[in-house]
C-alpha cells in the first residue's frame, strides 16, 4: 500500500500505519544505501551494522506521529516522512546503544542478534554514534523543510529531545536505579519514575509531535494542544511497554521478556502493580484523545495511535 | 589572558591559542553547568561525567581554527567560540568512546583516569552520546548566528565531518587495520592510510576551518583556499600525532605512548619510517602555509598554527 492511497479515519488507523511503516522502511533503505563515492564513500562493515540496526521492522511509530501531526494542519509529503527517518534514525541509535553489555546487555532485538552480537561491541558503539549523527545530518537538510530557520528548530528539539535532558538522561536513571536496587536502596517513588519514563521514551515521542507541529506550521494553541497529546502518549506508551514486558511472550515482542523485574528496573508496574498500572496507561490515553479536541475528525488518526497504543498487544 | 586583548602575529601565537583556550575552556564550563531546572534537568552523575570528558584541559586547536578563520574573514565574537564549543564536544566524545575497553582500552587520558575508569562503561557510553547530541544542540542555536541558514549549514558539515564518511568512519577503519594487523593480513597501503586518516582526524580539522569559512562569510575563492589549507593541516596533524606516539614520553602527553605499534596500528610512521614520515608531515605544514598565500598577514596566525602542528612536542 502506498503512502498517497491510504486513508484517514479509524477503521484505517491499521492500514496507515502499516503504510507509513513501509514509506519509512524504503527511504531509510535509500538513505542508507546511497552510493557514496569518493569523500563520501562509508566503511563497508559500518554501514552494514548500521543497516542492521535500522531496517526490517519496528511500528515505526515516531515517524508516523510526524507524519500523522504534520498532515493534520495540512502539510503533506516528502519533508515529515525525511525528518520521520531522522528521529528514526536517534530511536535505533538508542536501541543499539541500550542493548550494549554495559548497558542492558540483550543479546536479542525484532527477533534478530542485536548489533553487537552480529558484529561486535566496538562495531555497535561506532554504529550507533554513526546513526545519532546521520539523524542530525537529515534532519538539517534541505529535504526536510525548505525554510531553514524551520530546519534549525528541529535539529535544535531533536537535540534536546535526544540529550542529557531527555533520552540519554533517562537512560542514565534507569541504570543508577537499577544498579541502587542492587544494593538493596529504597525503590524510586512515583515523580521520579514518571521524570525517568518523560525523559527515557516521553521525550522523542514528544519529540515526534511538536516535529510535526514545526513542519505543519501549527498555531500556537494547535501546537499546545499537541505537545499536551504528545506527552500523554509518550507516558502512556511506557506504561504499556513495561506491561508487555510482564504480560506479553518473548516471541511476540522479539526480545526477552520479564527482564525488568528479575534487574529491578524502576516501572510503574513495579511500583503499583499490574491492575493499577492499566488504569493510568488508559487515563493517560484518554488524556491524549482529550487533547485533541480543537482538531475534530481530523485529528481521528492520532486518537486511534493513543488507543492502539493503550491497547497493544506486542 | 582575554580574548580581546591578544593580538595577531606569529610571535603571539602560543598566547593566542593559550586565550582562545582559556576563553573555551571558560563557554564549555559554562554550557555544561548551566543551572538547568524542570525539564531541562541533566542527571547529576551524566553532568558530572560530560564536565569530567571536557573540562581540564586540551589545546582546543580545533575551536582555535574556527575562532581564527572566522576572523581572518573579519568576523569575530561569541558567534565562532560557540560554534567551537559544539565542535570541542563532538571532539570529546569521540576520545571518550576511542578509550572504552572495547575500542582502545586506554586509563589515561590528559593525564587523568578515562571516563570510563573514573566512572563506569555504561556512564562512559551515555555521556559521550549526550555530548555528541549536545554539539547539535549548541550549534543549530542561535548563539552561533543570527541566520538560521547559516546553522543549518553548519549542523549539515558537522555531522557530515563527524558520521560514518568521516569521524566515525574513519575510527571503523582504524579498527578494522587493527584487527586485521592482529591476523597477520597484509598492512593498509599509502593511499587507505591517507583515507583513513583524512577521515579519523582529518575530518574534524577540515570542519574547523570550513566552518570559519561560513561562519565569516567567505567567498567562493577564500572558501577554496581555506579548505585546503585545512585538509593538508588535518593530514600534518595526524601524522604529528604518529611520530610524537613514537617519541614522546607518556608524561609530556598525559597518556600512554608506543602503543600504535604494539596494536599494530595502521600509520604513516609505520610504513615509511620516522624520518620519511616527518618529511611528509612537512610537506603539508608546508602546503597548509601556501594556500593561504592570498591572505597576506591576515593570516598569520593560521600560517603559524601549520608551523606548530609540525614542531609540537606534546
Amino acid at each position: 500500500m502506498s503512502l498517497a492511497s491510504a486513508q484517514s479515519g479509524t477503521d484505517s488507523f491499521t492500514a496507515r500505519l502499516a503504510a507509513v511503516a513501509d514509506a519509512v522502511e524504503a527511504k531509510l533503505d535509500a538513505i542508507l544505501s546511497q552510493d557514496r563515492t569518493g569523500e563520501q564513500r562509508w566503511p563497508e562493515r559500518l554501514r552494514d551494522a548500521m543497516r542492521h540496526a535500522c531496517l526490517g521492522g519496528g511500528k515505526r511509530l515516531r515517524p508516523f506521529l510526524i507524519v500523522e501531526s504534520a498532515r493534520l494542519l495540512g502539510r503533506d509529503g516528502d519533508g515529515p516522512l525525511t525528518a520521520g527517518c531522522a528521529l528514526e534514525f536517534v530511536h535505533c541509535y538508542s536501541l543499539v546503544h541500550d542493548d550494549l553489555p554495559a548497558m542492558d546487555d540483550d543479546d536479542l532485538r525484532r527477533g534478530r542478534p542485536t548489533v553487537h552480537k552480529a558484529y561486535d561491541e566496538a562495531t555497535a558503539i561506532l554504529a550507533g554514534d554513526a546513526l545519532l549523527t546521520l539523524a542530525f545530518e537529515v534532519m538539517a537538510s534541505p529535504q526536510v523543510d525548505a525554510d531553514p530557520s524551520r530546519r534549525a528548530a528541529l535539529t535544535l528539539a531533536l537535540a534536546r529531545a535526544a540529550g542529557a535532558a531527555g533520552m540519554a538522561g533517562g537512560q542514565m536513571l534507569d541504570l543508577a536505579a537499577e544498579s541502587s536496587a542492587g544494593r538493596g536502596e529504597p525503590a524510586l517513588g512515583l515523580a521520579d519514575i514518571r521524570r525517568l519514563q518523560a525523559m527515557k521514551t516521553g521525550a522523542l515521542i514528544l519529540f515526534a509531535v511538536e516535529a510535526g507541529s514545526i513542519l505543519g506550521g501549527a498555531s500556537r494553541k494547535e501546537h499546545a494542544s499537541l505537545l499536551d497529546y504528545g506527552r500523554a502518549l509518550g507516558a502512556a506508551f511506557q506504561i504499556g511497554d513495561d506491561i508487555l514486558d510482564v504480560e506479553a511472550s518473548a516471541e511476540a515482542l522479539g526480545k526477552a521478556t520479564g527482564k525488568d523485574a528479575a534487574r529491578g528496573k524502576a516501572t510503574l508496574v513495579g511500583l503499583l502493580g499490574l491492575k493499577a498500572a492499566k488504569v493510568e496507561r488508559d487515563r493517560l490515553a484518554e488524556h491524549a484523545i482529550a487533547a485533541l479536541a480543537r482538531f475534530d475528525e481530523r485529528a481521528e488518526l492520532l486518537r486511534a495511535a493513543a488507543r492502539f497504543v493503550a491497547e497493544r498487544r506486542s
